[in-house]
């Protein structure tokens, strides 16, 4: 019921399409985050009309609140918040993580103690599948152990081997037809550990790959270099995901490298604080500079905000009106969008790299060589 | 530029057309509150969803923010927010009242200071025409002189015929054609005042009439006694607008007693407080008992709400999302906008009196008799 037809490749890039039951998702593609099942700001209508083909849902947050079984009850997640096409859901063990001293994690489980009501929840492996199950997400996303960098090389590897057990024990009662099972590569910031647990979760049959324990606070050459040693050893005939990545400039310099599917809260975090990314690099709209500012944001974007000129934009955010977040979001989110049209553009045509390049030096980066492939 | 077409009269309520530059105003009507620029919570397309024919502004909140100068520099209130119908523009007199104790009034000029960072500001009627002749409205409202209920006959007087006196002076500045000046009747709950001063007003040379001084703590009773006495005395080729009136128990009973445009900023307000209005009365959609609960708040309503469960609905207040505001301030926009559509319908199909009275006891009213005309 699933299948990744890979096109095109392109300067390490690649052009596919992930076929689901709930509809195809084409890749390199953005998947906006709603974390409680909301798309924070937007309609679901909104949300469709920046391109995305697939959103996310946080099985941490929507396990605490309404609760799984509630989620269930009200006709799974697709139906509670009306998205007909497909849906990842997280495994809960970034946000496990996240909680930091709120956590205890043994070979049994996850322990932690809910950031809502101080409950205390154990989340098994078997558990997290039990509730992307309940929740009746397209696919679903291995519990993995998640660790804060820097950390020892026994920690790491500790990490990593628990990830893995954790992994097959998630396999093993993934049994829908119907949901996808993704595994998460980790290993820090180690390639030699990377590449181990890429190689092991690679013999493993999971319908994707996600490379996770980034965007936890390296640098970007970090991450990219990370990314790149990753999906090296990753079949190339499934997708890979990199979890919770990233910038523009993130974007395209891990689909350099082989990524396939993103997410991030950015577009629209940075839309209620009133960032908006522009070709030319972000611009903040409380700025006194925007006031009697008549350009939109974008001359040739079709979002909900340009729309109106810089200084309404900017009058929305001094007056704490709701209609400013709401209409940069939906700015954000529908420049991540068209990112991920051009970028599969550009690889079809067989200039992602100049693609790229182009795009970087706009928001004032240079790209950045890579050994094994991309951009030069 | 600006012509009132009484079309149909049934039970004391009137169907009319109110026709202005910008398109036509289909009467009874409500018009959504944009207190500074933007109907809280919906993008611009999503207010004209909801069937209305003309929006407000407040001439108080656009002064002080983004300053009418801005709004002008902007391209006006219409080019700023993307409203390409009418806009009508209080004269700043009721939220100088609301101030309270920060102003003071003299025949001169209402002086107070702002709410945001108490720079004293001096509101004559010539200058509350400028602010709203830099705005751009399409129907400015006369400075009115509001006073706190109860309050002794002598204030009330006084109040009235200063009222009388800044309305004149408004009219002597107002020279635009493409925009209309609304009088506003004052007098408190003294049906002799009101009497007084509606006709007073009734023989200066306005394109519209609105009933003020009301929605300010009187009962259900007070109010449609005076809107009933008010428009006795107003000519009846004129508009009537019943200022920040109501609940839609208020909209029927006013719409009775001759009543032809409303505003108020109840749909919204508690839509973002989680209330939904229905023809059963109000829900509260943060209640426990809605938790697992598949019905839409309404199943024949076509707002972006109605398209969810009420399960969802409480999931997005409880977890505090944005999206539950912006839903339930569609929902309640739409209904009012339904309310109005369908008394037009009825007073054209001369079954007013018979609508109402289905609609009151849907919410637990019984319709209220007047003596002169309307509901029995």
């Amino acid at each position: 019921m699933f299948r990744f037809d890979l096109q095109h490749e392109c300067d390490g890039a690649r052009r596919g399409v992930f076929h689901t039951p709930r509809g195809d998702v084409q890749t390199p593609g953005f998947m906006p985050v709603g974390t409680v099942g909301t798309v924070k700001g937007l309609t679901i209508d909104q949300v469709a009309a920046t391109g995305a083909d697939m959103i996310l849902g946080n099985t941490y947050h929507l396990r605490l609140r309404p609760g799984h079984e509630t989620v269930a009850r009200l006709g799974g997640l697709h139906k509670m918040c009306g998205w007909d096409g497909p849906i990842l859901t997280d495994s809960g063990g970034f946000q496990v993580f996240s909680l930091g001293a709120l956590n205890r994690v043994t070979e049994h489980a996850a322990t932690f103690r809910s950031h809502l009501d101080g409950a205390k929840i154990e989340l098994t492996p078997e558990h997290s599948i039990e509730i992307q199950q309940a929740l009746g997400s397209d696919v679903a996303m291995v519990l993995d152990h998640v660790i804060a960098l820097p950390a020892s090389a026994t920690e790491v590897e500790d990490a990593l081997a628990r990830s893995i057990r954790w992994a097959k024990r998630c396999r093993d009662v993934a049994d829908r037809p119907e949901q996808a099972l993704f595994a998460i590569v980790q290993g820090g910031l180690d390639p030699v550990l990377r590449r181990q647990c890429a190689t092991e979760l690679a013999s493993m049959p999971f319908e994707g790959y996600a490379v996770g324990g980034l965007s936890v606070g390296e640098t970007p050459e970090e991450m990219y270099a990370t990314a790149a040693i990753t999906t090296e050893y990753l079949p190339p005939e499934k997708p890979r995901y990199l979890m919770g990545v990233g910038t523009p400039r993130d974007l395209l310099e891990n689909i350099a490298r082989g990524i396939d599917l993103f997410d991030c809260v950015m577009p629209t975090r940075n839309g209620r604080n009133a960032l908006a990314f522009t070709d030319e690099g972000p611009i903040k709209l409380r700025n006194a500079v925007h006031r009697e500012d008549t350009r939109p944001v974008m001359e040739d974007c079709v979002c909900l905000a340009c729309r109106h000129s810089r200084g309404y934009l900017r009058h929305l955010f001094n007056a704490n009106e709701m209609l400013g977040p709401i209409l940069l979001s939906h700015h954000n989110l529908m420049y991540y969008g068209r990112l991920m049209r051009e970028a599969r553009a550009a690889i079809e045509a067989g200039q992602f790299s100049e693609f790229a390049t182009m795009k970087l030096r706009g928001w004032g980066f240079e790209p950045m060589s890579v050994s094994a492939n991309g951009v030069h």
